[in-house]
């Protein structure tokens, strides 16, 4: 008699972030608003940059490859 | 003849984001910051918050659920 075959099943319950900083037991960053002084300032939410916490574009990359549409948080200053 | 077993390899080119404003082609949500009056303002980097773009406290369920360390970005007024 053969093995009933295993049925696959995608579990989505995966971790978001690769790679940065998998040392912390929770990456969170504080921006003093006092100290931004550019018009525009756009934070990662992709898990994805380079320069994390701020966002390198690397989001482009992952929502072509995935599908995905995830995209920065933008500070402004008016 | 038993035909090759097909070696299984986890994917990980997956998206991030399940749920939140699917229909837009990106995500991204901008601060004006001259308007953010609370002390400290959290802002959700997991795309699990009930409260997006705000932290909600959803990542503690995702970080359990699935061994993550993702957290929010924290906008401080000092
Ligand atoms: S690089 Fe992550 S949102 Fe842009
Ligand atoms: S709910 Fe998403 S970072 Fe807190």
């Amino acid at each position: 008699a053969s093995r009933p075959r295993r049925r696959m099943v995608a579990v989505r319950a995966e971790a978001i972030n690769p790679d940065i900083r998998k040392t912390e037991e929770k990456v969170v960053d504080s921006v003093l608003l006092p100290e931004i002084s550019k018009p525009v300032t756009a934070y990662c939410r992709c898990w994805r940059s380079g320069t994390f916490p701020l966002c390198d574009g690397s989001h482009l990359k992952h929502n072509k490859a995935t599908g995905d549409n995830v995209g920065p948080l933008l500070l402004k200053q008016k």
